[in-house]
């Protein structure tokens, strides 16, 4: 049964409400809404344990955050146990674990600092240089996930893919690990530094385009964020170097609709049916 | 005073002796070799760390590994605190704590595994386009940090840098934060697990050739390793996308002899006197 939403509120709020049942300790529900099949994806997960985090620590803003997927984190009850590390003026550090049934699923590591909201000009900036089609000329698909598990994630977001990506999805693998889509929320809400983290994760792995049939499951995630992104559509580019040895790693571009490059992130994968 | 070279082991090594004071439990010497001023280099803790988390875990090889910077690890002993999370047949995580005076200065958390000694051919491989001229055309240097501090570190590594790199050392900056060069230890020895992460974070950072003249502190190191290197030098490249706000990324691509991509770091670093 899903929550209702409080005036205001995005799904992704409503779906990330934690309550303090203790000093540092949260406790609340892993949306089905935000799974693929049973399990929480892995932006997701990360999202809901900055939540905790920005609960106990004085600053706002996930600056950059490593989550380790250790066991899956199943739809239904999360505790989560937060450890402030040193928290400093301009920085504050700690560590979320996520525990089901007394079973720890998923570790985040963050620091936590204050993004500008009027960013300065930058000491160097590289223009946006990744291959996306205007929206217009972008496809807006619902995607699953190969062997059939549903990605309920990505209901929630709008996303348009760029002509040359997702191969796959039409039968015919483009047999480069590259995706490109412009990605909003679907409830219209803009994007902030909790949604950054699941975008991150939602869209489907570049390894489809390279016709691999399975489940690739996400070993390690870290996300960097820069700058609080402006209202609109993010600029969403991934890309894998090296798919070999049962192991991959997928690389995230953010740009907010001015531009700027607000996020970056870059996770491990295991392809499990390649690793002996 | 140094400690002798035991035969066969390389300088890494004999600076990296850890010892089990109790279950979990590691002591050892922070280097005096391996800093900066008086601070060890980012990535030699990194490297003293998951040598405490190799002592415990059942597998041998650092497949992605998160550093967190907390305080300076000064110069004389620590106390390395492993916690091992879930070990499975492929997959074995565990958490270091690097600690002087009680203080935690570094945590570590790390994923191994088993990097293959022979990879199979990949399932995809980017080619190495990184731009970086043949060794006879690249200038040995050992490079200080601007603000005069001693870089001890960078005397531990043979490093040839690419003429279009760290022209702040001749008094003229690039204006681009783009270095690469050739490395190998400057002892001879291999290159390897241990010695990666190091490289990671040893070179010059790539923000001194847009004319910053102050030392840029890691918050936070990330290594993905993905093979066993050959021996012999390695390529290696690093990258800024943006520099802004008082913080910087700095990405990092490191390239065997035989051409292929053996790691991956990246980490967000900050310009403190940029922060306000």
């Amino acid at each position: 049964m899903k929550e209702p939403l409080v005036m205001g509120e995005s799904a992704l709020e409503r779906d990330s409400r934690l309550r303090q049942v203790d000093d540092g300790v949260l406790e609340g529900e892993v949306s089905l809404g935000w799974c693929i099949g049973d399990a929480a994806n892995g932006g997701y997960a990360l999202s809901l344990g900055l939540r905790a985090l920005a609960a106990v620590l004085p600053l706002p803003d996930p600056l950059s955050s490593t989550a380790h997927y250790v066991r899956p984190l199943a739809h239904g009850p999360v505790r989560i146990e937060v450890e402030t590390m040193r928290i400093g003026r301009t920085l504050a550090r700690g560590v979320a674990r996520m525990l089901q049934d007394g079973d720890e699923c998923v570790r985040v590591i963050a620091v936590f600092g204050t993004l500008p909201q009027v960013p300065a000009e930058p000491l160097y900036a590289e223009p946006c240089d990744i291959l996306l089609a205007p929206i217009a000329d972008c496809t807006p698909l619902v995607l699953n996930t190969p062997g059939g598990l549903t990605a309920h994630v990505r209901a929630r977001f709008d996303t348009r893919y760029d002509p040359g990506s997702v191969g796959w999805a039409r039968g015919t693998p483009t047999g480069r690990p590259v995706l490109s889509a412009w990605v909003r929320a679907e409830d219209g809400s803009e994007p902030d530094r909790f949604l950054l983290p699941v975008v991150a994760d939602a869209l489907p792995c570049t390894a489809f385009d390279l016709a691999v049939e399975q489940r690739v499951l996400t070993v390690e995630l870290t996300v960097h964020q820069r700058a609080v992104p402006a209202p609109g559509w993010l600029a969403c580019s991934y890309r894998s170097r090296l798919v070999a040895d049962g192991f991959m790693e997928e690389d995230g571009e953010f740009w907010d609709s001015t531009g700027r490059l607000v996020g970056m992130s870059r996770q491990l994968a295991i392809l499990p049916r390649q690793n002996p």
